[in-house]
């Protein structure tokens, strides 16, 4: 991984021992797909950014500073993710937030995940871990996620691809890494979330196209679903081929969907010809 | 702050920029108190850092080595906080932990806390945000840790010592920092952890003796308490004064359970007498 580390406005070789990130899990974070030296999604990665350090109180770096920094990560790089980091910093007395909160915050290039199992469909594992309800966190893209964590260790025990997670409540919320899109005839339906579960930035754009109506789900109306698809900002979207032991056909729904996102967002084209 | 840091068994400068304690949470930790050169509640920390790493799956250093390192850290001094963090490492892909993990820790030395107000009760808030229901976390010491940073932040605008905090259910839980210890008639009750919370060592020291019973208390039953009391395992028993506007009158039984605590651990003898 290749990290670039900043204090406030000042870069540093490391994050310091007494962070708050690494403490309390106090920070939010951005996972964003690089195409041809931009970010497509950046405005809505910086709106959740935003929205998250407001509900949190936790202060953001100059938001000019942060641009600038990732201008120069992902320039001349034709495809990959950036990831940016933004914790509270150090200090304060304990879980008190401090006074004078200076951010810690840093940039992180990564390679594309591999497609190739995303082509075919994706084999989805239902979680035991649920995700509590606990609307003061939900929605934004906070750093306290052991939940997703669980789950996440439970899909590679299974040999899934992914899982999809139940809130403690017993609604059907999203995957692990990923929004769910559920097709009910010939409409499709997202959990909301506002009780768990993360808003987002390819979910918050299909809503408002009105390609995809909010909705909440209860287990049996996604497994009797005439299909299911993923969709996150750095893949786009991904069809599903089955969940726990329901399998799906392929609908041509999905890439229908699939190629209305590609219009507006180029990066999510698929390349079904590449052999 | 001082700390001494290690992944594995080696000692480094710094803890990367890619650990999954920074980007998830995805760690536990224990605060202890150092008295005359020793924890002497470490076997307590120590199976609920065991415990935490079993429900996480997280690998932890040979035991071993924390223990040699701890006895470097605090020979020789009389008295003082030591804070041990252990996340999962580095790697993984994304949320899924990794294959071999490689734990990053650290230990990092403390000056007590001040007991000034403490002596003379502390005031309590109640706090806004609640404790989300999360069995698959409640009890353990992870470092997943917003909602507390939230409900302490809270304490401060408020200009209180400390908060109690409620489930999202309803149900009265524990302080941001410590347990609750609630005087009906002449019994002392403690709030379950298992829906969430922490399982203090203090409080679990307390129970075992007999000394305190576990029952579930609606807000309303601690209001009308005859004595709220706070516990943790760096300061020991604290009397509380005052809970938003509802005060509460020094009752010997806090005193009683105090003493009691510091016969079995001296490091928390009162010293009133000191002017």
């Amino acid at each position: 991984m290749t990290a670039r580390i900043f204090i406030g406005e000042t870069a540093v070789n490391a994050v310091p021992a007494d962070d708050r990130g690494l403490a309390y899990g106090d920070g939010v974070f951005e996972t964003m797909r690089m195409h041809a030296g931009e970010l497509p999604l950046w405005s809505r990665h910086r709106a959740r950014l935003f929205e998250g350090a407001r509900r949190l109180g936790l202060a953001l770096p100059p938001i000019d500073v942060i641009e600038a920094h990732i201008g120069e990560a992902i320039a001349g790089i034709d495809a990959g993710m950036l990831k940016l980091l933004v914790t509270r910093g150090s200090g304060g007395r304990g879980y008190a937030p401090p006074a004078d909160q200076v951010p810690t915050w840093m940039l992180a290039l990564h390679p594309l995940p591999a497609t190739s199992t995303s082509l075919n469909g994706l084999r989805l594992h239902w979680c035991q871990t649920r995700l509590a309800v606990q609307p003061a966190l939900a929605g934004i893209k906070h750093c306290n996620r052991l939940e997703q964590v669980l789950a996440r260790a439970e899909c590679e025990q299974a040999g899934c691809d992914e899982g999809l997670m139940q809130s403690t409540a017993g609604d059907v919320v999203c995957a692990t890494t990923a929004n769910l899109l559920v097709l009910l005839v010939d409409r499709w339906i997202t959990p909301p979330v506002e009780a768990c579960g993360v808003a987002g930035v390819c979910r918050s754009w299909l809503i408002e196209q009105g390609l995809v109506e909010v909705g909440v789900l209860a287990p049996h109306a996604v497994e009797t679903a005439d299909a299911l698809a993923l969709c996150n900002a750095v893949r786009g979207i991904l069809p599903v081929s089955s969940l726990g032991v329901v399998e799906y056909r392929q609908h041509p729904a999905v890439a229908a969907l699939q190629a209305q996102l590609a219009v507006a967002f180029p990066m999510f084209q698929l390349h079904k010809e590449v052999a």
